[in-house]
C-alpha cells in the first residue's frame, strides 16, 4: 500500500516528539499499519534547528499555510497552537485542498471546533484531535467508539497537569498557591505566563471538546462556567483531608433539565475515589453510561512523548483507512443545547469563613443558611482565639447554587466575617 | 445506509444486556453509526422466556449453528462460551460464510484465537473480542488502535472481578479466604464452581490475549504462569499494609530476553500506585509505552451493563466500516515468542515463614539466602512467643526467581520452620 505522507506544522517540543517517534518506531508502525508513514514535508520557524532526526527527504515550508497545497501531503498535522491565525489558517486550507487534518490544538478546536468538523465532512477527510485533551489518554478514542454504546451520564476529570502538579504540591508540602507556581515555574512545570493553567481556560477548551462527544453536541466553550485555583489556600487542602475529601481542578459536563452544565472549577473529591488519587502531572478522566458504568482512564497529560503518541494513534487510524465522524456524530445531527446557569447547579458545598471567636457567630451564620433552605451537613471549628479570626468551616447538604449564593452574601455582611467566605464545591463520583 | 442486521447466539446475562441495549439506546445508535443496529435472528436455550424485548421480528434458531447459514445475518454475536463445542463452531461457520464476529468469550480466544484471526483474515471479515477482556473497560481497542504508536514495554492488570472482590473484602473484614469465599457465592459473586476464576484461570485468558495485542504475538495462553489465591491468608494481607503494598491478583506480560513473560499472581503492588485503589469487582489495566509512559484503564469487568457496552462498541465499529487487524497486526505477522520460563523471572519478593522463636533461627534463614545471593531489604517479626511458631517477614531486593526457590528449599528443611514458606511477588510500577 502506498506510504502515508505526513506534512507536520510546528517543530516545537511536541513536533519534535512526533518526529522522533515516526522515525524511533517506523518499523512497528509499518507493521501495525500495513503501510509507511513517511514525514513528506514540514514547516517550523527554525529551519537550522538540529532535531535529532534526519528531514532530508522533506519538503520545507517557511510558511506553514503552503503545507495544505502540497501536493507531496495526505495528512497535515497542526502543532502550531493557538484558536486563530495561523494554526485556522492551515486547517481550513488543508481540509478544503481535501487533506485530513490531525491536531494537537484544543483551543482551536474549542472555539472552532464545530464549524471545523463540518467543512471536514462535506470534503471527505477526518479531523483527528486525540492529542487535544489529556495527552496520551485515548480519551477522545473512547468516548467516540469504545464507549459509544452508552448514554453518558457525566465527564469529568482532571484536565490539566500544571494544575494538579501545583495542588499536589501544595498538599503535600503544606504551602501556599503563589510559592508552589514560583517553584513550577522556576522547574518548567508551569509557564511564565501561568494564566491559561491557573484560571482554568485549557482545562475549559479541553472539558468543551470532551462533552461535544459525549453528548453529540456542538463545542461551546462559551458555555463553560470556570474558576482557576488561585483562590485554593493550604487551609482549605487541610480541611479537606479532614474532612476526607481531596481538592483538585476538576472539569465536568453534564446534562441537566436546564442545559448541558459544563465547568471547571476547584472542586473536593471523596479521598476513596480513585481520581483523588490522580497526583502530580497526571491527568484523569471520568466516564459515566447508562450500561458501562464508571470508568477511569488515567495517564500523562502532556509533554512531548505522550502528546506524540497521541497524534500518531490518530495517523495510525488515517493509515488503516478508519474514519469517524470528528465528534463522533455527523456534524449535522450536532445538538445544541442552551448552557446551564450555575445558579441552578446542585450540589455539596464546603464554606471556609474566617470570623471572630464570639459568642452568637454560629447562630448567625446557620440563621443565614436557614433562611435560603441551606441544611448543613458539618460544622468544623478547630482553633480558639479571643484576639485573632478563627476558620470555621461548613459542609452543606445537596442544595441550588442561587440559594448558597444568597446565604455567602448575607453572611459575608455580618460584623463578625472578617474575610470573604470561600466556597468550594463537592462531588460525589457514582459508585 | 442498510441496517447492520445482527444475529445473537446465547441470550444469558449478557445476551439480554446485549438486547436491552441495542433496544434502548437505538436512536442514539443509529445517530452514531449512521444506520440502524437490528437484531435479526436469535438462538437460545429457552425460546419461551420473556426477555423484556420484543423479539417477534428475529428469526429464532433452534441451534446456533445455522445462524451462521442465515442470509439476514450480517454479523454473529457469539456469547455462548467455552473455549470449544458450540461457540467454537459457530465462530468458525459464520467466518468460513463471510459474517462478522463479535464475541466476548475469552477461552475461545485464548486457545483459538490465532487461527480464528487468520481465518476471518482470509475471509475479510471483521473478527471483535473487546468484551472478552475486562468487561466495559475499552483496553482491547486501546492496545489496538489508541496507544498503537508505542512500543508496549508492560501489561498488566487486574482482570478477574471476583478475586478482586475476595481480597478487598478479605482486607476489610480481616477474615480468611474460604470464610469470604463462602460469602461471595451466597451474594451471587462468586461461582459455585469457582475454580476458574480464583485458581486465576479466567485471569490468564484474559493476559493472554492482552499480551497478544500488545507484543503482536500469537496468543499463547499455554505459555500464561498461573497462581491463584486460595493460598493468600489473612496475615499475608495484614504484612503487606504494614509494608505498604497491597495484594492483588495481577495478570501481567512483558517481554524479556527470555521470551514473553506472562503471568497471573498474587502480587503486592505499592498503596500508592493507582492500581492499588481498584477495589472490589473493579479491574483495572495498566499500559506502559515507550512514548505515552503509563496509562490506566479502570472500569467494571464483568456484568450484564458493561459487557453489552464492549460488545455494542464492536458493532459500532463494524456498521461504521471501521476494521482492524483482530491482533492489531495482520495475522501473518503476528510473532511466536518463546515462553519465559518463570524460573528466570526476576523481581523483589516477600516470604512469610512460621517458625519456632529460637535464637539463630534468623541467622540460619539469611545464612540460605545469602547462599543464593539474594539480598534482603527487611525483615520483620513482629509477635513473640515461647511456645508457638510466630511469623517472619522477609522482604528481597530483587533477584532471580530459581536463586529465590532455592533458597526456599533450603529454608522449608529447617528444623525451626514449621510450615511451607509463602511466597508474594512484588511489583513495581514505572513512574
Amino acid at each position: 500500500m502506498a506510504d502515508l505522507r505526513v506534512g507536520i506544522a510546528g517543530l516545537g517540543t511536541v513536533g519534535g516528539g512526533v518526529l522522533k517517534l515516526l522515525d524511533g518506531n517506523a518499523e512497528l508502525l509499518g507493521q501495525r499499519c500495513g503501510r509507511k508513514l513517511v514525514v513528506s514535508a514540514v514547516s517550523a520557524r527554525d529551519h537550522a534547528k538540529n532535531r535529532g532526526v534526519d528531514l532530508k527527504s522533506a519538503t520545507w515550508h517557511a510558511n506553514a499555510a503552503t503545507l495544505a497545497a502540497d501536493p507531496k501531503v495526505d495528512v497535515v498535522v497542526e502543532l502550531i497552537g493557538g484558536s486563530d491565525g495561523a494554526a485556522k489558517k492551515l486547517c481550513e486550507a488543508a481540509i478544503a485542498a481535501g487533506k485530513h487534518v490531525v491536531t494537537a490544538n484544543k483551543a482551536l478546536l474549542a472555539v472552532h471546533g464545530a464549524k471545523l468538523a463540518a467543512a471536514a465532512e462535506s470534503k471527505g477527510v477526518v479531523l483527528a484531535f486525540e492529542a487535544a485533551v489529556a495527552g496520551g489518554i485515548p480519551i477522545v478514542k473512547a468516548l467516540r467508539e469504545g464507549l459509544a454504546a452508552n448514554r453518558v451520564k457525566r465527564v469529568y476529570g482532571i484536565l490539566n497537569g500544571t494544575c494538579n502538579y501545583i495542588l499536589t504540591t501544595m498538599r503535600e508540602s503544606k504551602r501556599e498557591f503563589a510559592d508552589v507556581l514560583a517553584e513550577a515555574q522556576k522547574l518548567g512545570y508551569a509557564e511564565l505566563d501561568p494564566a491559561m493553567d491557573v484560571d482554568g481556560v485549557d482545562a475549559a477548551h479541553k472539558l468543551a471538546l470532551l462533552a461535544a462527544l459525549a453528548f453529540g453536541a456542538e463545542v461551546d466553550f462559551k458555555g463553560v462556567y470556570v474558576e482557576g485555583i488561585r483562590h485554593v489556600s493550604a487551609q482549605d487542602i487541610d480541611f479537606a483531608a479532614t474532612l476526607g475529601y481531596r481538592i483538585k481542578l476538576i472539569g465536568q459536563a453534564r446534562l441537566t433539565d436546564n442545559g448541558l452544565e459544563q465547568r471547571v472549577t476547584p472542586t473536593m473529591v471523596p479521598l476513596d475515589s480513585p481520581i483523588a488519587h490522580t497526583e502530580g502531572v497526571f491527568n484523569a478522566v471520568v466516564v459515566e453510561g447508562d450500561f458501562v458504568g464508571t470508568t477511569l482512564f488515567q495517564g500523562r497529560g502532556a509533554g512531548a512523548g505522550p502528546t506524540a503518541s497521541a497524534v500518531v494513534a490518530d495517523l495510525i487510524d488515517i493509515a488503516r483507512g478508519r474514519s469517524a465522524a470528528a465528534f463522533s456524530v455527523p456534524a449535522k445531527d450536532l445538538k445544541k443545547y442552551p448552557a446551564a446557569p450555575m445558579s441552578r447547579h446542585r450540589g455539596a458545598y464546603y464554606i471556609r469563613l474566617m470570623v471572630k471567636d464570639r459568642p452568637g457567630v454560629i447562630a448567625d451564620v446557620t440563621a443565614a443558611l436557614r433562611d435560603q433552605r441551606v441544611s448543613l451537613e458539618s460544622m468544623l471549628q478547630r482553633a480558639r482565639s479571643p484576639e485573632e479570626a478563627v476558620p470555621v468551616v461548613l459542609v452543606t447538604h445537596e442544595t441550588e447554587e442561587a440559594a448558597m449564593t444568597r446565604a455567602l452574601a448575607t453572611i459575608a455582611k455580618l460584623d463578625t466575617v472578617t474575610e470573604p467566605p470561600r466556597m468550594i464545591r463537592i462531588e460525589q463520583p457514582e459508585g
